[in-house]
């Protein structure tokens, strides 16, 4: 039986599994991870179902040049300040210095606010919805392969709008299409609400974020959605003439997720068989696997191609396994690999046709017979139920490992040996929130439903209730 | 009536239009743009149709590293020499001088030979088909839009073959995907064939290459697909162990297209009223311009919206523009973006139920009425013919600016005033290649049907023809 992973060997098991399934490799560039074909399926994913909701609400793609001269980071103080440690500085180009270096852009902000200033004249060029599909550099010294990396992939979304409440509605609908991709598509249940000012982006007045709860008890920032400070488009000389004729600065929003979902997705669902792919982004939805040898059977070979097809016109993404391998190493590979469902076809089920098919959930030996004839039904029925068992199983692991706790102490006596998420009250002061690095903990989010009178670190009235955990 | 561009105006006309249409904007990074949405959507279409391709053929995507060590470049001596003055290199990164510097990735067969000296082991992992989409950095004094940026965006295919053969067969294979890409998506007509070696890519045994002939008689080089010399993957230490149980390296070819492409449709197609779409890239295919005032004409404006969904059903991209302006300044507008099929709906069709329909080739006065009921059908039919019509114009245009010559003393005499693509005869040497510099034209490729005896410079026996043309 397939267990949950311990925490105390969830570091390992991470590292092992993405290497061992091919979805990552090793590369010679310090703090970066190759993404192979099984992971990168993945964002294609994840690229196509957001690409798909952004442009519904009329986000419109672009593109914006990789190199940022040096001198726009620093146009916007808080801006520079927070990425200032983790730029990459191009010195050199064409064989020559340059006079002035360009930054590997860490987020496109600056850039863009850039040409707003050029496309934005009147109301009625807002609102103005942009996103981009790129790569971003941010130095790190310890990384892991998608949850932290020098280089990741992302898309960022920038919109301008006439008023601060649309674009403050805006940012809120994006967190929302977000909370919909990890829930509905990812099978993950997420947390949304909004940061500290601390735990804000460098620039932001509001920062709304979605936050899964690992495995291990850890958080993990999936994304956020931040409303920018006027000053931030005002240092960039945004500008429009509202419908009275005065000239005003417009209200922006950016928000992001990137490639750091998928190591989400691994960390969420996999056990000690190895990853568990959610199903509407599996890459292989159901594997095939034909018992004896291809050129001996070829009626089981004439079925599976049948049964392939079937399925690939209900829309089901289908792998046979033709390898010359024995029929338990394939079914321990696709296990690996989390592929949702298996099916083994063999000589006796031509008689009667039916198939056998295992659950990637399910006990090892609970295999369950299908006739052909209702085996479309049954597919699309199983993927549907797999997701809800498993959106439900991290639900509860959520559950059971959210705690309440009044004081700082609370949390330090509990959170080493149960890491989970800690409600808990707030002041609302920065210095309280610090408190918090001595358990190795951060504030991910306020929380709406107060609960708790006082602040968990200086004991005051408690403004509002907090999340705290530790986290990635 | 609208006028193909006179090749005096055309490279004015070209930088102006780009800008008019909003699909680049000017960007702060020198030799870089913005590709504005109206220009990015065709990129996406591109993507699109080439993923999709590609993928028919086996290859699957992955992602490596933006950033490669400047020692990986050095390992293939041509492939350095060819790229060193195109650099951009990365000294600082995390705030501190980099031991090794990085250099933006030009191209990154360096970076993926590391990675695929890991995955190939046996002649069982071949072939294996790797495509990135990805931006790369070649530094340029002279840029121009989509045509040659320091930045551009591309897919860049690396696959590896156990033998030559089936790598050229290959090669060949994505050489003819591009040549359906650019004939039956984007209707320009293209001469698919092989360079000479002295325009070979660094590192290439050889390299096929597609070419258009835009407006002005300059050839465009559209995309490469190469044939690596072995000694490329052996620099890198990829090998695979063959069937009898020897060490071979594997035969590598690697491919590419770039938003250059987004420059040859404006370029094949446009005229004096603007930008030509070809209807299959077209973002929008149908622009429905209702006449009158949208709240004056409910019942225009319900028929606008029953036709867009009617053509939306049947797979077509429509905008209804309904904003404040004379509709004469609408039809400038959508004319000037080249969208294909424009149609006007009035109070007076409501009861014909009928519309005015113009298509972007016809004359301004050509106005042609179509009933409501035969509406999808025709726009269909009319999109195809639209397609074909800019097809054979830009190959009745090629076929005009074809031409024989026998000697570079013929080809000097003409190529001025009528540029074009002069097939001459060859004696293989890269001394008679360079002479063309002369005539600031160079050999565009080898032509399969030799019609010359002799050597365009030298005088002695051709080894076969070649198309030689001035180009970007």
């Amino acid at each position: 039986m397939a267990q949950r992973i311990a925490k105390q060997d969830f570091s390992e098991w991470y590292n092992s599994i993405i290497y061992k399934t091919e979805m990552v490799d090793q590369s010679p560039t310090r703090g970066c991870a190759v993404i192979r074909p099984y992971g990168y399926a993945l964002w294609e994913a994840i690229q196509k179902e957001v690409d798909t909701q952004i442009k519904k609400v009329g986000v419109q793609n672009a593109y914006f040049p990789l190199l940022i001269p040096e001198s726009f980071l620093k146009k916007e103080a808080e801006h520079i300040e927070g990425f200032a440690p983790e730029l990459a500085v191009v010195t050199h180009g064409g064989g020559k210095e340059l006079e002035e270096p360009y930054v590997v852009r860490p987020t496109s902000e600056t850039i863009i606010y850039d040409s707003f200033s050029r496309w934005i004249k009147s109301y009625r060029d807002l609102p103005l919805k942009i996103n981009q599909w790129a790569n971003v550099i941010r130095w790190e010294m310890r990384s892991r392969p998608f949850l932290r990396t020098t280089e990741f992939l992302w898309q960022e979304g920038h919109t301008a709008h006439a008023g601060k409440e649309e674009a403050l509605i805006f940012a809120k609908q994006i967190l929302e299409i977000y909370r919909q991709l990890a829930e509905d598509f990812l099978a993950i249940p997420v947390i949304t609400s909004e940061k500290t000012a601390n735990e804000r982006f460098p620039g932001a007045e509001t920062t709304l974020t979605f936050e899964g709860l690992m495995q291990d008890g850890r958080a993990l920032q999936m994304g956020t959605s931040h409303l920018l400070a006027l000053s931030f488009p005002a240092s960039f000389d945004v500008k429009f003439q509202d419908e009275a004729g005065a000239m005003q600065t417009p209200w922006c929003t950016s928000w992001a997720v990137t490639t750091r979902l998928i190591g989400a997705i691994v960390m969420v669902h996999g056990d000690t068989r190895g990853l568990v792919m959610p199903p509407k982004i599996a890459p292989i939805q159901v594997v095939i696997v034909p018992i004896g040898k291809v050129e001996q059977q070829p009626a089981v070979q004439a079925q599976a191609e049948t049964i392939k097809a079937d399925l690939e016109k209900a829309g089901i993404r289908v792998h046979i396994d033709n390898r010359e391998e024995r029929p338990g190493a394939k079914f321990f590979h696709w296990e690996e690999r989390g592929v949702p469902l298996r099916i083994e076809l063999g000589a006796r089920d031509m008689e009667s046709q039916q198939v056998v098919m295992v659950d990637r959930l399910a006990d090892e030996n609970a295999k369950q017979t299908v006739p052909w004839a209702t085996l479309t039904q049954t597919v699309i029925d199983q993927l549907a139920s797999l997701h809800t068992r498993l959106f439900d199983r991290a639900a509860q692991f959520r559950q059971d490992h959210w705690f309440k706790a009044e004081t700082l102490a609370d949390i330090a006596a509990k959170i080493e040996d149960a890491p989970g998420i800690y409600q808990t009250g707030w002041c609302g002061k920065t210095d309280c929130e610090l408190e918090l690095k001595t358990v190795k903990a951060s504030v991910r989010c306020l929380w709406k439903t107060p609960e708790h009178k006082n602040c968990f670190a200086c004991g005051a009235a408690s403004t509002g209730d907090i999340l705290v955990a530790k986290s990635y």
